[in-house]
């Protein structure tokens, strides 16, 4: 049984399943007087690794676009340690999309220690497309759903 | 129905529990190209705020001492973001131990904006003892728990 | 003799200068795997300052302002570190601008230690009011000049 | 004639003695609300470009050995901002030892932007030899003395 209610079937079946990943290097800014890297920059490296996910789709202009009408906005995020990472550690940052609903879609991250055959860090969050006027949420356009789910062949 | 499973019973009586807060303002490097908090930061913010709790109970140079055996390791963290937060708001960071375990305590986390009244975020996430040299977990030392125990009157 | 060329007539004369300052507390994200307070977050607290300062003679609006269709930007910053700062310390930081020219503008920057009855760090740095389009510079408004000739007394 | 005193004979020729450089990409959380690289954050890639470097010659266990008797501190760092730096954005960060005395030495910085053929930014910065125990310079070592001398053919 997982500890983890997202991660199935299992750690590593789910961890099988990324099919996009970017290499990040700590660095030392990023360490804390505990002497490992920060529990806060984790998330960090989900963010970075989530725009490079959508970079890599070609979906990052429509994010980052003052001009749009509409804009996904992050509603949640998680993160479960396993292991420390240390200053100058390289690793591989996954993302995938999970699921798409009308106006949300549901990420997972991983964060790997290929020196070390370790994953380090698993995680999950909420992003929510909406209306910058009104704030609410909004569908997902056709083409978004499309070229993730062609992505991730879903 | 709570959107949140660890808001219970709802967002008004659970934002009452938290009998500590601390004063954080927003830093200038703290926002991001979208022109708010970036949402790495509020994980800055709950450790801040869990830190800063732990001194307030006596608690903070146990889990700094470098000699000792044991230490509380943070195994996960969650944020649900609320409202978007901007430079040099002030806002209040509550924190409480909603329940402690054998070897473990989960943590509920608020960020408060008093001139907005606006709840702008809400967390949580578990703090596992564990030993050094082993790496696993022990039990939490019965003088902290009766620290916490009381302060929470739990 | 001074060791910083811009420190005079000596450092104890001139951290009298100062007519503005912020409190800061460090936060444990800002701490390396050296124990202190790593070296790049003196210069979040330098921006921290001078924001803030900024805010507090009325200019902070315009620096922000994105239909403004000219903006100050940073030309160049330095810190020296005399003593190290550690997690959780309550910091003073000092700004003023000690020169104004036709275009730019000089300040200077103290991180003192009340509690140890320490300066933790000096600086000083360059900012320069530039046309948004040709990114050329451009000359301080009169306005802005008098409120700050009037606050530092020049 | 150079407006960075330190930039010799001419920046182009300055530019051209970095032996050493290590690659950096912009991460999302290092913009701000200003839409570009925080200022703040140039630092941070000079301090990562200077733990490679040392790490390159073979002398970063030196620096983190917590048992030493003595370790390199940064007694300053200084920046000049030449571009805007931007989101994602694949930096090439130079550094090298300029100059070495009996406890200290200058280290020159150079962030460059290869895909736009651009300077971003260029710096400098002094690290002290100290003992840990008194806090007084102390000589570097004729190990590194040596090592670093043979690298930049000094």
């Amino acid at each position: 049984l997982s500890r983890y209610p997202f991660i199935e079937p299992d750690m590593e079946t789910w961890a099988k399943k990324f099919r996009f990943y970017t290499e990040i290097k700590v660095r030392f800014s990023e360490t804390d007087a505990l002497g490992h890297l920060n529990n806060v920059n984790y998330f960090a490296y989900f963010e970075q690794g989530r725009l490079e996910y959508l970079e890599h789709l070609g979906l990052l202009n429509i994010l980052l676009d003052r001009n749009s009408e509409t804009m996904p906005v992050t509603a949640n995020l998680e993160c479960h340690y396993i292991a420390q990472v240390y200053f100058n550690e390289k690793l591989k940052v996954g993302v995938r999309v999970n699921q798409i609903g009308r106006s949300s879609m549901e990420l997972h991250y991983i964060i790997y220690i290929p020196a070390r055959d370790l994953i380090a860090a698993v995680g999950r969050g909420t992003i929510v497309n909406i209306n910058k006027n009104t704030g609410k949420s909004t569908p997902i356009p056709d083409s978004i759903r499309e070229k993730i789910g062609q992505f991730e062949m879903m």
